[in-house]
Formats: structure tokens, sequence, C-alpha cells
């Protein structure tokens, strides 16, 4: 039976001072749900289904402890839900222990101040695509445990390790690994191509790379230009220039021609 | 003196059957709307503004009639607006002519059923940062003058050519030019680069793209994977196709070494 302060609580994890003091997170999203039950890193604390995905999804809940599941209908579903189409399940998780990111021989990622949910989200399921196992962010980018990144990043977000920090003095602490900052003007993105290892910076949505963190950069990257946007998504940007890094030299299989 | 009527005809186009009735659209983004008054193609039917917007922006109003011109203040504007937190400005545009796009010597970008506002807006900022002139959108795409698409592109809106058809009649009816689809299992992209024309395919964000397109496509194409996300999104994965495309053989200037 789902009490009315189990209700409370799961709604309270919108904000993020909540979700902080509690150290959980909520999401709606069944896929996510479903990667964060199967990576099994993060305990499921409450999951509210209906009976039909509860059967459906019986090997995702071995699990959970059973007097953490709820089944319930549709009318209570959207009583509690933070959707205005709530979907046939909420689960609340742990939020994931965060790792010192190790930085050498590999390239990692670093946000100043993404503010949109959507991006955050995107941005690290580009990261996860490509392989990129750490996302270094400024203290106001947007929580990786909001609601709306949880859904955006897919599920990836169970296998990023996503550190909040200030950025400048995390440069400064880690010299020996050069800052690449995606900017509009600069080197295209090309002079990537044959460097292993590095931090690449992407700025806010609006104001792009803060002053002082574009001082420590190696070097100013910019993606070549042929039209007449004035600037890329900073989430497409990130996509773009991970592709580039990881540049594939020859075609591959699975040719189909007609 | 704005009335009833005004107000009334301005919300309503926040429905795709009245902006296809109209042929007009609203936009409540200032930088949209400054891109559309300068770029100078679609007459201005409404802009309803703040004091300090209309003397700001005056060079960009030489071109709209004065009697198009409504300056009213903040709690009108909230009444109007269709956004929680209305900004400094509303304007009522006439839908751009759709041209038949010509395809010979150049890419252009195909869309099944792209739902997401958010990504088809993002996809035709690509497109205009690119250089790519012609979107063809299958005709359950989502409207390009969905206010959130409008908002999402940044003013790129205004110069890229989006058509909505039947795509399979429209791949059948031009032959002599290659679809290239945007798969999970496929060719590098890689294998994109040393040609110069083409129509790039993206699919719908749950369900890929419809198996009648595929079979008509030339090759499959695929971002290679490095990490263990199941896909890239719609709007990233078509920026870094475009990237590839274009992608530059040599750094440019503007190197910037610490």
């Amino acid at each position: 039976m789902l009490s009315k302060r189990i209700v409370k609580y799961i709604q309270s994890l919108s904000h993020k001072k909540l979700r902080d003091e509690h150290g959980q997170f909520i999401t709606e999203t069944p896929k996510v749900v479903a990667e964060f039950l199967s990576a099994g890193k993060s305990r499921c604390q409450i999951l509210c289904a209906d009976k039909i995905w509860i059967s459906e999804n019986d090997n995702l809940l071995k699990n959970v402890l059973p007097g953490n599941i709820y089944e319930i209908d549709e009318t209570l579903l959207q009583r509690i839900s933070l959707l205005k189409t709530p979907n046939k399940v909420l689960a609340v998780f742990d939020k994931l222990p965060v790792s010192k990111p190790a930085l050498s021989g590999k390239f990692s990622l670093m946000l100043d101040d993404i503010r949109d949910p959507g991006n955050m989200g995107t941005i690290i399921r580009n990261a996860d695509w490509f392989g990129i196992e750490n996302i270094i962010c400024s203290e106001n980018s947007a929580d990786c445990y909001n609601p709306k990144v949880v859904q955006a990043s897919m599920g990836s977000l169970a296998r990023v390790n996503i550190m909040y920090t200030p950025l400048h003095a995390f440069i400064c602490a880690n010299k020996n690994v050069s800052v690449y900052a995606a900017a509009l003007s600069g080197t295209s993105l090309s002079a990537l191509k044959n460097i292993e290892e590095g931090i690449i910076l992407i700025g806010n949505e609006s104001r792009g790379i803060g002053e002082d963190l574009l001082n420590e950069a190696r070097l100013h990257i910019t993606i070549p230009r042929y039209g007449n946007a004035e600037s890329l998504n900073a989430a497409v940007a990130s996509g773009i220039i991970l592709s580039h890094i990881k540049s594939p030299m020859a075609p591959e299989g699975g040719t189909k021609s007609l």
C-alpha cells in the first residue's frame, strides 16, 4: 500500500535540493527504468507500476526488494506522476557514486554551465555512444538527476561518471591534460585527429565558454561552417566533436548496394 | 489598439490547422523575430512588443507596416503569449514559399517522421550551419512552423527550404539521386567522404526509417559506436553525418597554442 508519505516523498524528488538531501532520484521513462534495473549499480528504492508492466518485466525485478514494489492502477499513477501523460512505471533509485575521473590516455568532456536539461541528457547519451567515461560539469550546469535530463539521457546516465566541480580549479589541478575548447572561431576540429588524450570543453548555450576557462585551453577548436547559422546546438556540437575524435579511417562491414 | 479579434487570431496560430489555413505562423523568440525581419523574405503581419524592444530594434522595423506594430505592456503580453514566461516581443509572419528542391550536385536532408519539435528545429539549424539548402519531410513529421520548432531553429528556418511530401513517391520520382539511410548498422559514414551528391535520410526517434524507404537506399550509413548507448539522438546524428560529408581536410587558421 502506497502511503501518502511515500507519494509526497516521490514528488519531492522533482526538486534538486531534496534529491541532494536524500541521494535519490526519480524517473518515469520505461527505458531508463529498465536500463538502471539491468545495470544493477544503483538500488531501486521504490517502484510503482501497473500490473502488466510488472508481469512483463519480471526478470528486471529480481534485485528489487518485494516490499519496494507497488502495483498501482492508472488513476493513482496519474496522481503521483510528474508527467502530463504518465507512463506505466515510475521508479526511485539511489544516485550513483561519483568517482575521481581518470583523465590520462583518453578523452573526457567538460561542460561550462550547460543549462538546458534536454541538452545535458543528450550530451550524456553522446558520451556513452562514443565511449567517453567522464563528464566534468560546472556547478551551475543542469543537474544530471533532473527528471528531464534523466529522460533525455535514455539510460546512458547509468554508464557515465558525472562530476560537478568548479572548473577552473579542476583544470589547474590537472595541468598535464590539455583542454580543447569548442569555440566559434579557432582551429578546425580535424586538428584533433591524431590526439589521443584531452578534455573537450563545451560552453553554455547562450554565452559560450567563460573567459577564465578559455584562457586555460591548449587549442580553440571550431566546427567548420558552410552556411549561415550563427551557432550549433551544444549537444550537436559535442556529438560532432566526439565523432571526429573517434573518426574511423576506413569503411566498415554491412555495405548494401542497390 | 490590439483588438480581441487579433489576440484570438494570434493565439489560434498555435494550431497547425489554422497556420495552414492562414499561411501564417507565430514566434516569440527575439532572435527568430530579428532574423526573419532582417532576412526580409517573409512579411511581418503583426508585431507586438514593449516600448524598449521597439526603440532598440528600430532598424529592423523599417519594412513592417506601422499599422502592424503594436506597442503593448507586460500585462497584455503575458495575456497573449503562448509561453509561461513571455519575452519582450511576439510576431506573426507569412509562411515562406516552398520551392521544388534542386537535388543535383549537392546533399539534401530527408526526414522520415521526426516528431519531436526540438529535434526538428535543431535539424533545421544543422542544415543551415552546413549549407544544406533543402529538407524533404514526410507528412507526419513535426510542422516546421510549430512554435517550438521555430524556436529551436534559432532563425535558420528563414534560410532553409522545407518541403512536406510522401517520401517514397519523392524518392521514386528522383531515382537519379542516391539515398543514404542513417541506420544502426551499415557502412561507416566515412564511406561518404568522396561523394558530393545525395539525400541523407534520417528516421523517426523511436522506430527509425520505414522499411519501404530503407529498401530504396543506395547505402545504409552508420555512425561507429565506441560505447554502450543504444542509439544517438536524431538531431545529433544528422549533425554528425553532415559534418562528415563536409569534413575538412586540413586545420584552418586561428590556432592558439599555450
